[in-house]
């Protein structure tokens, strides 16, 4: 089963990466950026057939391992059985 | 309108941040995990109406900022009008 964990900084976390991108777009002539947040993805590929214990895992990552719980939001879905 | 664009390694491409990662997770008793491939995200805030014209910009951020396409991909969409 394939998951996708997308892991995003808090909405009131200063993001100064994506301001510094977002700066550069302006740059680069792409004035109508209003706001950029970076954040990160993980494509997993887990052995696991049901749908319910592999979020519950997947879940269990993202708090030991993959987000940073004081600053970080992440959210999971099924890409593929 | 909001969009979200995601860039990922080409699939041929070697993830040493993924390998180690999926060794963390392994180490920690996640042993199902098959693989992991990390990547960036970028959500961002434009101020264009016009659906079309925000993600030709966005396509053009891309190319020229977001995403090296020797080595990645990416994908664009609209996440809130």
């Amino acid at each position: 089963m394939k998951l996708q964990v997308i892991v995003t900084l808090k909405k009131d976390v200063l993001d100064p990466q994506g301001s510094a991108i977002k700066n550069s777009l302006a740059n680069m002539g792409f004035k109508n950026v209003e706001n950029v947040r970076q954040g990160k993805i993980f494509d997993l590929v887990v052995k696991e057939k049901n749908e319910k214990e592999a979020i519950s895992k997947a879940k269990q990552m993202c708090e030991k391992l993959l987000a940073n719980l004081t600053i970080e939001d992440y959210s999971i879905k099924i890409t593929k059985e």
